[in-house]
């Protein structure tokens, strides 16, 4: 609190000094109080020089995704056990897959900066320009059957889904299986790569992409009909370290509900946050091309889709789309 | 036909010369025929010295598998489109791997003499001295959800028990999941490796070992109680081409089905082959250790375990041994 009113005060002179004593009379707190603020502030990422004669002056914010304050902000947490932060990786999933191969522990997270080629679902690319979004990957070993694996697909859209909305306030909703959108327009990318021996799940790699401060520049035009921002929605700059941390606390929290209890919460939660139920759509799946409406999920994760027959078919995979006019 | 008589007549007269014109009065065709015969059993890996003057004779059989040798024994077959035949390998499960990753079609089998460091379940190692056995990887993609993954390696134990059974006449039994067992020792391993991504799976490698001609002084002395081999139970040579060609022809029969089918038709055919069943057997799964006995699979591919309350429970992944005394 007294942390983000200096900080308020910093910026109100940017460059300038604003004396040790200005700050301490404002916050009421004593130059030391202050003195051990500033030290924390530092700690976070904020960049502050101090001159015993002149007082401190802003010289940057923690535009940068650090450690320190990474850390800070997951103060109380335990699914992390390592954090890996990379300038520019080809692809997150890449990184952590080559990690896990050699034995990488559950938790170990990769964050970079920037992505060359970064992955979406089906093998498409993700637009993931150098600092304005959340491009991070989490090495998984669930103790789950194989067959339980997609599950893990639905509780991450409910993580960040969770996440997203408590950092901007926005009205997000799941597009089944888990993509996150805002009006219609993507937000974020989740992709799961899983690897089994048999029915054994040996790890998983939940990939997350956020575009957080992305704006309408960054996008091809002819993106700018389907995906946005946070920064383009919201209208301000959001830190990332807030959606990398809000993001790991939400998915700590329901893999350990879903690890205790199952995937019975975590399907009503899904229900709960879907744009998809109960709109007719189209879906191509591997066994064909139908109309149906989704009403929910069962118990193994499959999306249940009454067909205009009325019988109602669980649906594993498949591509969306409107209805065809008429249909 | 022809060419089996005439490899008869050159073995019953091992490493002498036959002459052309016997071969021809005891075959009833001209010695352009024969001459046409032979070469015929050249391309299919048989070591034939000819000489104008004193006729032919049989050096060698073909005991290296060769391309020939194999793709003569698939004809008819439409699933394998490449075969890579390698001498030594560290394990033809990452060969197959790297392939599937560059985009190897279904179909891609690879086959090694040799392995230096075969896997097999658990990250155990799998004896593989050279030539004596069958090491082979076969990437599939089928266009089946991640969730039904588990079916698959059902399948394969069951495709390759029927396989060894026709070659060999021996009884072999399936143990839950996809061991084979001769006499309660194992005879084969099978390792399905799958990659997928959120629910879609993105390819399957079908990892299969089979100690074919392993000599009992091939195992570690530890290994004799539990591991044994076609050519020990058998007391013969077993051709691997032989062991390579039914495997890939019954699986070919059974992934058909499946598909079209479904898993119903492989659930009947694995309850039938398992010797796993309807006996008292201890269980530690990752959700504890319990006593019980497997009575049958599920539609999903779980084993379904009576316990001694009368409750029966879907077992997706666990270890078995046998009862405790008195348990």
């Amino acid at each position: 609190m007294n942390n983000n009113r200096i900080i308020e005060l910093l910026e109100e002179q940017p460059r300038q000094y604003v004396s040790g004593e200005a700050l301490s009379r404002e916050l009421q707190i004593s130059r030391t109080a202050i003195w051990k603020q500033i030290k924390k502030l530092e700690s976070q990422g904020f960049e502050i020089e101090a001159s015993r004669r002149l007082g401190y002056r802003l010289m940057s914010k923690p535009s940068q995704l650090t450690l320190p304050v990474l850390l800070k902000k997951l103060e109380g947490t335990a699914l992390v056990r390592s954090i890996k932060l990379l300038d520019t990786v080809d692809s997150t999933q890449n990184v952590a897959q080559r990690l896990a191969e050699e034995g990488a522990p559950e938790g170990t997270l990769i964050i970079a900066d920037h992505q060359t080629s970064g992955r979406g679902r089906h093998g498409r690319s993700w637009v993931s320009p150098a600092g304005k979004g959340v491009w991070m990957s989490l090495v998984l070993r669930p103790g789950i059957p194989l067959q339980f694996a997609p599950q893990l697909t639905l509780l991450a859209a409910v993580a960040l889904c969770r996440a997203l909305k408590s950092v901007t306030s926005l009205e997000i909703g799941i597009k089944w299986p888990n993509d996150l959108l805002i009006g219609g327009k993507k937000i974020s990318g989740i992709l799961l790569e899983s690897t089994a021996e048999d029915e054994r799940l040996r790890y998983v790699i939940a990939g997350i992409g956020v575009s957080v401060n992305l704006e309408r520049g960054d996008y091809p035009p002819e993106l700018l009909d389907v995906a946005t921002s946070l920064l383009i929605e919201s209208g301000g700059q959001i830190e990332r370290s807030d959606v990398v941390a809000a993001f790991i606390r939400e998915f700590e929290h329901l893999y350990a509900l879903y690890q205790q209890e199952g995937f019975g919460p975590i399907r009503t939660l899904w229900e709960a946050l879907s744009v998809t139920l109960h709109k007719l759509t189209r879906l191509y799946s591997p066994a064909g091309e139908f109309e149906g409406t989704p009403i929910g999920l069962d118990e193994r994760g499959a999306l249940l889709v009454k067909k205009s027959d009325g019988s109602i078919v669980p649906v594993f995979s498949a591509e969306m789309s409107a209805p065809k006019a008429g249909g």
